[in-house]
C-alpha cells in the first residue's frame, strides 16, 4: 500500500431545492461578492437562474456575472472572468452549470489571485499559491468537478487541452440536486456514465499496485453507473437513480480510489484530450472511442487486473470478455466507440497522436506514450 | 434518495514514518502549543513516544503532557485535560494513541473552549460552538475516530456511556501509518475488525432506503476487514494488509457508508454501551455478543437486505445463513458471540437493559427499544 495524503474539504450539499441555499452557503463562509458564470443559457430556461439570483440577493451579496461557458471550455471565457474578477474586487466564484462551467470557475479563482498569465499554471511553469473560494450548483453529473480540484481548459489557438489539480480551487461548497440534472438528455447521460467509468479505471488497470479496497470501491462505482444509467434511460424522472448516478460519479473522482494505489496514471484522458481539442467531441464520447482502444492494447500489460473487471463487473471470464462487454455496453447506450462513430477522420490519427504525445511528456508517461505507440492505439479505435 | 451533507475536512497523512513530521503538520496548520494526550504508556515501549517529542520541539512547539487514558476513557480524565489546556493556554490537541485516546482528545478540544461542564454536551444539554483544533497519530484501526467527529466518554459515577458527534472537533490531521498499529494484539485485532464492520451495518440494516451504491460500499468494506483480519491473524507483519484494513474502517465511520440513506441508526452501539459502561469489555467484544442476538431480533423487520447481505458478503441463501456465517466468524476471529464469553452475567440482563433504555431515548429510538425490548434482544446472546 502506497502512502499518499487525502484531504478533500469541499462541503457537499445533496437534495431537493439546496441551490436555492446557496446565497446563503456563500454568506456563511464568509464573503459578501460574488462573480456567477454559467453557460449558454440553459439555466434560463428552467428557473434556476432566477432562483440563484434570488438566493444571492436575499443573502445580500453583491454579484457580477459571467455566461458563454461552452462545452470543452475555453481560455478566453476564463481570461474574462479574472478580469472581471480583478475589475470588481469579487471575493468568490460561483458556477452554475455543467463539469464545463466548474472547469471554468476553478481556473478564474486562481487566475484572479495571479499576478501572470493563468495558463501558466496549465503547461506548469507556475504553481498556484491562492484562488478565490469556488462554490457550485451541479447540472449535470459526470466530472466529479464538484468535489476536487481538477480544471481542464482548452486553449483555441495552440489546440492544448490542458489541466490543473490543486485542492485550493477545491469547492468550498458545492450543491448537487438531482433534480437540476433530470434534463439532460440521453446522449449527454452516456457520455457522463462513460466519463465517470472511465475516471476510475484508469488508475484502476495502470496501477502497478491496487489494494483489494480500492477495486472493491471502483467496482460498486462502475456497477453503480451502469445500474443507474440503464435505469434512467427508461425512467429519466427516477430522482433516486438521478441521485445515486450523481453521487457515484462523485466518489469517482475526489481522490478516494487511488487512495493507496502505487503508480496509476490517466491516459485514456490523456489521450482524448488531443481528440476533444482537435475536434471538439463531448469528452465522454472521446473517452468512449479511446478506452476499448486502448484497453486491447493495454490488457497483457495487467491482465490479472483485466480478468477481474471481467468477473467482478460483468460475471464474465477472461480479460477480452470483459473488455468486449464494456464496449458493447457504451455503444448499447449509444457513446461512440469507434472514430468512425465520432467523425473523426482516421486519416488524422496521426495529427491526434502529435497532439496527446505533448500532453504524454507534461503528465511524466512520455516514456510510455510516444507518438507512434498512441497512433497504435488509435489504429484500434 | 435522502438529502444530506457531506463535510469531512481531515486530512489524512497516511504512511511509513509520518508520524515524525506531527509538529510540522500543527505547526503549519498555525498553532505554537499543543497538549499531547496518550494512554498507559505503550507508546514509550515502541519509539513513537521519543519521535512525537522530537517532532513537537523540531517545530519550535510548546507542548503539556496528559497520559493515562484508558480503553472506555473517563470523564475524569477529559477534565483533567480541559483544566490543563486552560490554565497553560494551549492552542492545540494531540492525540497519540487508539480510539480512547482520540475520544479523549476530542472532548478535550470541545470542553477547554467552553465554560461550563462539558458533559453538557454528551446529555444534549449544550451545543459545541468552538472547539481547540484536533490531531491524532493512530495506533490502532478500528473506530474511525481519526476522520470522523464522534467521541465516546464514560462518567463512571453514573455508568453513562454517552457521545457527541461535531465536525468542529474532526481532527485537522490525523496520521495513520500501519507500521505503527503491528504490535495489537490478536484478541484487539479482532475486536477492531468487530467494531468496523459494526460502523457500517447498523445503518445498512436500520435504514428504510438504503441505496444499492451504499450496500456496495459497505459489502466492499466488510469483504476487506474479513479478508485483511484473516491475513494479519496469520501474518502479523504484512504491511499492506494491516493498510488496508487501516483505510477501510477509516472509511466505516468517515460520514461515507450513510450518505443518502434514510432512517438508520445505531441500536448494536447503544446496547453495547450500556455492556460496557457496566462491564468494561472492550467496545468491539461487547458488539460482537450484541451484533448476532440484535440481527436475529430484527431480520424479519428488513428481510431483503438481511438475505442480500448473507448473499454478497458470503455467498449464502437466504437471512438466517448470513447471520449464522456472521456469528460464526466473529467466534473464529476470537471475539465473543455470547454474554457468558465475555463474562457477563445472565442475570443482570435487566440492569443492561434499563441503562441502555436511557440511551435509546437520548438517540431519539426509545420508541422502538424500550428496556423490555432490550431484554428480548439480550436473552438471543
Amino acid at each position: 500500500m502506497n502512502d499518499f495524503t487525502y484531504y478533500n474539504p469541499t462541503k457537499i450539499e445533496f437534495g431537493k431545492g439546496k441551490e436555492k441555499n446557496i446565497g446563503t452557503y456563500i454568506k456563511e463562509a464568509g464573503y459578501d461578492s460574488v462573480l456567477l458564470v454559467y453557460g449558454t443559457g440553459s439555466i434560463k430556461k428552467s428557473s434556476l437562474y432566477d432562483d440563484t439570483i434570488a438566493s444571492l440577493k436575499k443573502a445580500g451579496l453583491e454579484f457580477e456575472e459571467l455566461s458563454g461557458i461552452v462545452s470543452n471550455p475555453s481560455l478566453d471565457k476564463v481570461y474574462e472572468g479574472i478580469q472581471i474578477a480583478k475589475d470588481k474586487k469579487i471575493q468568490a466564484v460561483l458556477g452554475v452549470g455543467g463539469g464545463s462551467v466548474a472547469d471554468s470557475v476553478k481556473a478564474i479563482a486562481a487566475g484572479a489571485k495571479y499576478d501572470g498569465d493563468v495558463w501558466d499554471f496549465f503547461i506548469q511553469k507556475a504553481q498556484i499559491t491562492e484562488a478565490l473560494p469556488v462554490f457550485t450548483v451541479m447540472t449535470l453529473a459526470a466530472t466529479a468537478s464538484e468535489m476536487n480540484g481538477n480544471s481542464v481548459i482548452t486553449k483555441e489557438d495552440t489546440k492544448q487541452k490542458y489541466s490543473i489539480s490543486s485542492v485550493l480551487v477545491n469547492p468550498i461548497v458545492s450543491v448537487i440536486n438531482p433534480e437540476l440534472m433530470a434534463t439532460v438528455s440521453k446522449d449527454y447521460l452516456a457520455y457522463s456514465a462513460v466519463d465517470a467509468i472511465a475516471h476510475t479505471i484508469e488508475v484502476y488497470f495502470t496501477a502497478t499496485s491496487h489494494p483489494n479496497f480500492n477495486s472493491r470501491i471502483v467496482e460498486a462505482i462502475i456497477k453503480t453507473i451502469m445500474e443507474t444509467t440503464e435505469n434512467l434511460i427508461e425512467n429519466p424522472d427516477n430522482y433516486d437513480a438521478r441521485g445515486e448516478f450523481a453521487w457515484a460519479a462523485t466518489q469517482a473522482l475526489n481522490g478516494l480510489t487511488p487512495s493507496g494505489t502505487f503508480g496509476g496514471n490517466f491516459p485514456n484522458h490523456m489521450i482524448e484530450h488531443a481528440l476533444s481539442a482537435l475536434y471538439n467531441v463531448p469528452h465522454g464520447a472521446g473517452l468512449s472511442v479511446v478506452i476499448p482502444a486502448w484497453m486491447k492494447w493495454y490488457k497483457e500489460k495487467n491482465l490479472p487486473q483485466f480478468e477481474r473487471f471481467a468477473k467482478e463487473v460483468f460475471n464474465l471470464q477472461g480479460a477480452e470478455a470483459g473488455i468486449r462487454a464494456l464496449e458493447a455496453w457504451f455503444e448499447k447506450i449509444g457513446s461512440p466507440v469507434s472514430l468512425e462513430q465520432a467523425d473523426i477522420p482516421r486519416e488524422d490519427i496521426g495529427e491526434i497522436a502529435k497532439n496527446a504525445a505533448g500532453l504524454a511528456i507534461l503528465w511524466g508517461m512520455g516514456d510510455i506514450y510516444s507518438q507512434e505507440t498512441i497512433v497504435d492505439i488509435l489504429k484500434k479505435a
